[in-house]
């Protein structure tokens, strides 16, 4: 019985829970990641010491592993498909590339029917001006790529100057949001296999903290049929990706439960690690039994939580959480506790499910 | 902040289980295990490739770990105590002393006041016969060393000749047992911290087959009195042992309730896997806890559940078991299913916690 060799593109916290998932179930994990002993190496069966384009550590990773996956959506685009010449790469490179750049995200999530802000690209100074004047003055720009938990973005309310704003975002490529009057936003950690099904998670209520998510609970305060909405629009988007693994889809909840998808991460996703303690089938292993070709495990959760994400000094109130009952703890070895940096997360059962 | 790191002495899947619970709280862990490869090493952070009593090894083994612990109760206790003169070994020397003997044990459990079956130590093949006419010629002739999973026992019924047996286990130091009739056999796996507090995960049901663990099963079929009696036994013996860590004693359940206990383990035990599917807090993550000095976590558990091992070719399998709902499977990374090995286990939630 030769064990399975899943390749991870990506060393951080997310490798690291799929590599931990991925052990469970009897498979090996080798890490292409440039920085050594990182938070996934730790845990994984071995590390590959390079840049994620490096010519020589793609070859090495196609020749060691049966299916090659990644943890973050920004895997070179070209590198994926080199991989992809050689061994099974999921999710998708057409995934990363459409999840790479906010405008070509947008334009596939309309394509497939499903809803969006309004958006404009912004590629000038006068891009922008006319765009925030079509959008009454009100919106959000954004950098087209690389933007992550809230970086690289500027807020316009009515009357805000755009002065200098397309150069501070760095003068390169940008897109300009409609300004979306939110009751919540929800997320929907969906999974698909080689032969087309779907299964999700159920909906997830998220509130974030300067950019960045500071809880998950479940149940979401939404009503059935918006919940349903947000698994129809997962479905479609998953066919149309042709999609194996686990993708991360954002949603605003308007009034009236109008549902807009904000963005989605062709990934294991920060807003499903409540699966891991609330659910016997968590995203990790239901992501690696896609890749791997097992079948996908029921979704279902077995109790009410909340995640809460431990954010850089956080770190140190770990002995005040492990004194809480109910209290599930995942730190993710990480030694510097920089400011922003996610050291950890901790998912609170609040009782058995509710609905 | 510096991690601490734990050291744990062998390479088995006990071993593995507590690796990645350690990491899961930020801890670090090297193993000591003359495999190389092992399902332990395969995710800790290190592992020294030698043998358990190895004079450089455990030099190294203390030099590199804040403390040591073990994943079986065979460890050499000349090695423990050595190691205990320059690091923290939890548990103690004296409980493996205690363990690895089935006469000390018996002796032992006695003398903190929890009931055994009546035994004899049995040196000679005339003290066998001896023993067997005192017990109206039933009981178990066992090894009184390094037996596990029923090997090295011989049962004799009324009537059974004890020709020979003394030669057939070896004839070694060896322990007459009496033989009891019990309904059932449950298990309570506890944890004390250094501190003395005790804290105790529910009695399991436990069923075995060919002498190795087959279920165990949350809630067991016991009244509430037995439940307090194990769970009183638990601790006195673990204050007796000055105990940290986890421990797991099984016990025969009598008729009308009477709790015999048969042999206690000085680590997280097999009867305990349940509790990572089954309870926010597993045996694995407890056991760290107490070693390392983190408070212990509530052992409640938030469903029930029926844990199986997969045994041997059982391994080939885990495709159908994938298919189920509400199963959580779990395997340990060996390659060569032989018969009787442990390959994995699977734990099935069967519902909310009933009781």
């Amino acid at each position: 019985m030769n064990a399975k060799t899943i390749g991870i593109i990506g060393g951080g916290q997310l490798g690291r829970m799929l590599a931990m998932a991925a052990s469970r179930l009897n498979f090996r994990t080798l890490i292409l990641e440039p920085a050594p002993d990182c938070p996934a190496a730790q845990l994984a069966n071995g590390q590959i010491v390079a840049a994620y384009d490096d010519e020589a550590a793609l070859t090495e990773l196609a020749a060691r592993c049966d299916v090659v996956t990644y943890e973050f959506e920004n895997v070179p685009v070209g590198a994926a498909r080199r991989l992809a010449e050689s061994v099974a790469v999921y999710p998708p490179a057409f995934a990363l590339e459409v999840a790479q750049d906010r405008l070509t995200e947008k334009r596939y999530l309309n394509s497939v029917g499903i809803p969006t802000a309004d958006f404009r690209a912004v590629d000038s100074q006068a891009d922008l001006e006319a765009a925030l004047a079509e959008f009454g003055g009100k919106g959000v720009l954004k950098t087209r790529r690389m933007g992550y938990d809230g970086k690289g973005q500027i807020l316009f309310r009515e009357g805000d100057s755009p002065e200098g704003a397309f150069d501070t975002l760095g003068g390169a490529a940008l897109i300009l949001e409609s300004f979306i009057a939110f009751e919540r936003e929800i997320s929907v950690i969906a999974a698909r296999d080689a032969e087309g099904v779907v299964v999700c998670f159920d909906p997830a209520e998220n509130v974030h903290r300067n950019g960045i998510l500071h809880t998950s609970t479940l149940p979401a305060a939404i009503d059935d049929h918006v919940a349903a909405q947000a698994r129809d629009a997962a479905e479609r988007l998953l066919a149309g990706l042709d999609y194996v693994g686990v993708i991360g889809i954002e949603f605003f909840v308007g009034q009236g439960g109008a549902l807009i998808a904000n963005e989605i991460a062709p990934r294991v996703h920060n807003s499903g690690h409540w699966t891991e303690a609330a659910c016997v089938i968590s995203q990790f292993e239901q992501h690696i039994r896609a890749v791997a070709g097992l079948p996908l495990g029921d979704p279902a959760r077995h109790s009410d939580c909340v995640m809460q994400n431990l954010i850089g000094d956080d770190i140190h109130s770990v002995e005040e959480w492990a004194r809480q009952k109910d209290v599930y703890i995942h730190l993710y070895g990480k030694t510097e506790p920089r400011p922003g940096r996610k050291m950890g997360h901790i998912t609170r059962l609040t009782g058995p499910a509710s609905r």
